[in-house]
């Protein structure tokens, strides 16, 4: 009989150490984010099997950390949809788009994802207070889940953090801190707390595990074909290594093959590290002074899994492209009229990246195109007019 | 082969009448709305075969009115989560309860199921604008789907509609009308409005379609047993109709058996047309003066359905009960922490109910009951305190 979860330890990708994963862990003592490991030769499931197992991430739980179904803390999140933009991807350019959206998800955003698996993961070790600095929408998900879970959450977040998420956090009886500053400051605020674990991104091994089946699901919903190509927008990172993770797991199973996707990393010009660490040539990207751009979420200066990101474009053929506020909102107002979604500005930044793109001939008219909308407009009330 | 739609004819509650269902059509000439029937014997599809289906509404494609696939206009709404919530349950003495989460679907409520098969089926017999007047979600939805399917949509929505929805409206490309009034207002606004089709609730045969899918689901998520109860927040009524008739189209498949869940329709003691006329024994309710609940959404003095929920509930031996808007904000407040949901005030409107009934015995302590969360807290950011 296989096992509820196939995890088998974790894994630094920087320094090759391993460590048990049954402890409280954060960061490889090199100052690394640890990766799970699976035992992936004893998963018996087959992908035909899966078919009868209901329509949220813990379909996947062979590959996921949790190893008891009782510690599975869950609010019905994943199996978004994946929707043919036939409308918009013809004004594109790019007759096969696809947009998996994210917003129709727990909190609104794929945060959730990290959050549902991070939270479970960090209870079944024995966690039950945890603390982490956020952008806003990955505060919203994790204090829901640790509600759900029945723990203790402290987050931290930047006041220029879109307004929903502090009374998201506060409704569920999280313990909010506004800090004057960017995500950077919190995360030196959530260093100073005693007694919490620091949950921050890629600081713990798991929320990367929940973000991965964006990547499953994609792989799934294409009837185990692959796009040609995957575009996101980059803060963190946590989600486009997730999915370059999952990828690589689900052909190690057997369960797709051939390239996988070239993966495209979408930041805004007001801060775009990786960008420029893409241009240059770079293993690493270098703090970006004075960030700011409309699309918040991936307002981070300076990410923990840089050179994760660097790495995951490079293996895949992919690349990395920063576009305008300007821009992001004209798509943004365009996906709505042509296809009757309200998206959030991160989500519209991808496809200002696919028009750049598609125009440099880098996108082919014919390739399949995933973009994903990281979270719902509904979060975003100001990015569009209020009519009176 | 069976057909993609089963559909067979429009037939009249109140006189009998049958019309042809490929027709633009509203209302029975009676002045009733008309249902959607089927040739249910012509079905072949079964329970098991199911699985294998997408998960969206449109799985239930022979039950629902679209003939053609290429009709479908579709954002990937539907099969939204089941959730069990065990500590705020074990708080309100019920064991087993359950909530179905409509915030997690296409803008963010329940709404999106009737906008998706009625603009569907709408387009699929030719219309090409749509007039409405809504509360506000409706509205946010059918403009959504109007502009996926290339449609026009002119929405007439009061003032004190959700901010978010007059956004909603405008980011996709409808035309809003503001109405200094309540929904009937706007009803009599869009009745003068020539070259549109009046797609006001039940004033067109299949929104109630859409909504019925919430009893379809209920039924395969509990695996086809049915469960005591299903408590719904009530305004112009179509989703609790919608789950009735979806639940005994079922019974005469033979996919489900046995007595049908006891209904209950859930009001505001601001706004409760519906529950004095159940009190008083009365067939239909009477226009409720100077409607006013912090539930904007089921703010309905007198819905043109009211019989037929009337009849829902009595021939299921469920009730109707109203509850305050303090009780309301207060549940809300207690699903949020103890579960980690953030719900809206019409989905709270429920669990208010819900005490209420427990302490009465009306419902048991080992009734399994599920209870519509009928939208996202996000859409109600001002119901939750903001923090600074």
């Amino acid at each position: 009989m296989t096992s509820f979860s196939a995890l088998s330890h974790l894994e630094c990708p920087r320094c090759g150490a391993t460590h048990d994963a049954d402890q409280i862990i954060g960061l490889c003592p090199c100052g690394s984010p640890l990766l799970a490991r699976y035992d992936l030769p004893s998963v018996t499931v087959t992908p035909a099997s899966l078919a009868d197992r209901a329509p949220n991430l813990w379909r996947y739980h062979e590959l996921l950390p949790v190893r008891s179904p009782d510690n599975v803390v869950t609010l019905g999140e994943g199996m978004t949809p994946l929707l043919p933009l036939p409308r918009y991807g013809a004004e594109l350019g790019v007759d096969r788009l696809l947009m998996k959206d994210e917003g129709l998800i727990p909190t609104g955003t794929f945060k959730a994802r990290g959050a549902a698996v991070g939270v479970s993961r960090a209870y079944e070790v024995g966690v039950r207070k945890i603390a982490m600095p956020t952008n806003g929408n990955a505060g919203s998900a994790w204090a829901a889940y640790a509600a759900r879970a029945g723990m203790e959450a402290l987050i931290a977040m930047p006041i220029a953090a879109p307004e929903i998420c502090r009374r998201e956090v506060t409704v569920v009886g999280g313990r909010l801190q506004l800090i004057d500053g960017l995500i950077g400051d919190a995360a030196a605020y959530v260093r100073e707390q005693p007694g919490y674990f620091d949950a921050s991104t890629l600081k713990e091994p798991y929320r990367i595990e929940g973000k991965k089946t964006m990547g499953l699901e994609i792989a799934e919903q294409l009837n185990w074909e692959l796009p040609d190509v995957i575009v996101y927008p980059t803060g963190g990172g946590v989600g486009i290594i997730g999915i370059w993770k999952g990828l690589l797991e689900l052909r190690e199973l057997g369960w797709i093959s051939g390239p996988l996707p070239r993966l495209v990393a979408v930041q805004s010009t007001g801060c775009a590290p990786i960008v420029r660490a893409w241009e240059k040539g770079l293993p690493e990207s270098e703090p970006w002074p004075d960030a700011k751009t409309i699309a918040f979420g991936i307002t981070v200066p300076k990410a923990l899994g840089d050179f994760l990101v660097l790495q995951a474009i490079a293996e895949t053929d992919g690349c990395a492209v920063a576009v305008d506020d300007e821009d992001i909102l004209a798509e943004q107002h365009k996906v709505a009229r042509m296809e009757g979604s309200f998206i959030c500005p991160e989500g519209a930044a991808n496809f200002a990246a696919i028009r750049t793109l598609r125009e440099s001939g880098w996108i082919r008219a014919d390739d399949q195109v995933v973009a994903l909308n990281t979270g719902a407009g509904l979060k975003y009330p100001e990015t569009v007019p209020l009519p009176s």
